[in-house]
């Protein structure tokens, strides 16, 4: 599955919808066991949430634009197929949310690349299912000092902290996350899934139990004034920077 | 304790029976403060659990060997003891999961032995239980990797990713185990013990609640015609290999 | 905010209650956005709880005393401020605590010094709540193993355990302090608080929940005739040392 919603692979309501989509196709079609994730975007894995849908809207759009959010995590988080990230760019917030819920994470040995969940330096916060899975995979201590900073790893940093499992050349990422594929494929399916299901059940269920309350608890964040002006001094920025 | 049920220490009914029991006198005597648990069969810690329990039997025999894994792995992991283990051969499966109940791990370096819950590489999968032991020991992440593709991690591995605390040369296990031993009794037993009991009660409860429909669960999963068969698969192959 | 309780610092009830009034003071002002922890006793950060304060008193001292002891680790632990501590000296038990309950965690590497949760060598037991924070901050197998050990880390062993966070040549503890400030400082204060508010809030709720069980808990531990003696056997050993 190969991200592509130029230039940055932002996740807008569509692009979330299409991709929940397609992973359902994939399945319930028992010929695919396993799924690469991956970039068409040079240079960037995803930019993460798209801003536009989080700013100047009604609460309504805010409301089903969370939902989408959390059916994306939900989906893949608990997905029976072997997920793999072929992280080929920058990964910062939701795009790192995504890679955090696949079963093994790929890095290109690329400077220039960053990963983490960054959410703190842009003035809002990652909400307690962001917060469950980075502490389920770099741990509590580590956690926490990550998403108070919002830190972005580059690739030592990365693999040093478990944000990655594996940094590799650029151009060997996409043959490594094959390689990977195959080992976990060697495993049987069945016991497989139960197993997977078996450790992430709870943290999933920790959303699933109260995901009404943390969408009015998004909506109401984002509708105050003080959240818009940020995000807006935020997106005009970036404009700016891009030209 | 020497663990001495040949040729591989395969945990039997009779044998978990055996265990149990040696443990409480144990226990009750206050001459002993402290147990290394080794193996008595060369190259071998212990096979884990005796598939010819799990094979062609009926539900009630399923049961009963059920809650006597149950009560093996309560009574080791909150023992008042202090408990080394000096693993002095290949750890798969329950045997890994005795280890995991020591308050130490001690690894002979040889290339030939490894040590990790296996059970995918089977088609079985490993109960809650042993996932919580696993996961309080090398933390959520490396559980979540190791459970699913049923890793064995040699030595240099296993003291890497944490399931040993130590590996030593093979003819110095026995050595290493009982100076470790002498430093954990240089602590006051009143205190060790309460603190051991705080540290992994949570983690025991969690069995404790729900242990009839952990019983319940293991013998419907084992009943199934496809879980008998891959096991009869297994069975034959390693009497093949045998010989 | 420097400790100044000589000649070590020790956590009487008078100090608990001045530092919990001085924190909630700094709370109020809202020009301070950040807090230094650090000693001005040469050689000593705090010894921790004063054995003074739990030996030879009346049980309604004791449930005073402990109160102030919890109340201290809640406001440290939940603190809107950024809280770095500069560990410059010796910093055992309750001393450990406060410097768990900080943001970030410098010790001067002096081989003197060293860092731990010591209560076992003392023949009395670290409750359930400074267990968690130990917990939180070096895993489960690595907290496990340092209480019933009661383990005082020296700093390089503290560096790679991870019950602080650097290690720096001791002129350069309080600069060091003062850098790692102003990279906290530069998140904005709201979404880094929340996101701190978010990490901690359930380790906290842990012990609001049953603040006064714990309390009994304690008082009833402290007034067993066993623990009385060997606090005064520990106290005089102390008394003879010092000359």
């Amino acid at each position: 599955m190969k991200f592509k919603n130029p230039p940055v692979n932002s996740l807008s309501l569509d692009f979330l919808t299409e991709l929940v989509i397609n992973l359902e196709k994939l399945e319930n079609d028992k010929t695919f066991r396993g799924l690469v994730v991956t970039s068409d975007c040079p240079g960037v894995f995803s930019s993460g949430l798209d801003l536009r849908e989080m700013c100047g809207r009604n609460p309504a759009h805010y409301a089903e634009y969370w939902k989408a959010v959390q059916e994306l995590w939900l989906r893949f988080y608990l997905s029976n197929l072997v997920v793999v990230a072929a992280v080929n760019g920058v990964c910062p917030a939701g795009g790192c949310l995504i890679s955090l819920t696949c079963d093994y994470r790929i890095l290109a040995n690329n400077p220039k690349y960053n990963i983490g969940l960054n959410e703190t330096q842009l003035g809002i916060i990652a909400p307690f299912w962001f917060k469950d899975t980075l502490v389920n995979t770099i741990g509590h201590r580590a956690a926490e000092r990550a998403l108070q900073l919002g830190l972005l790893f580059q690739p030592a940093e990365a693999l040093q902290v478990g944000i990655v499992d594996q940094v590799v050349p650029e151009d060997q990422v996409q043959s490594t996350a094959l390689s990977v594929m195959a080992e976990w494929l060697a495993v049987p399916d069945h016991a497989r899934q139960l197993t997977k299901a078996m450790m992430r059940k709870a943290t999933a269920d920790h959303l699933i139990k109260q995901r009404d309350a943390d969408i009015q608890n998004f909506v109401s964040f984002l509708s105050r004034d003080s959240i818009q002006k940020s995000l807006q001094v935020y997106l005009e920025k970036l404009r700016q920077k891009r030209g």
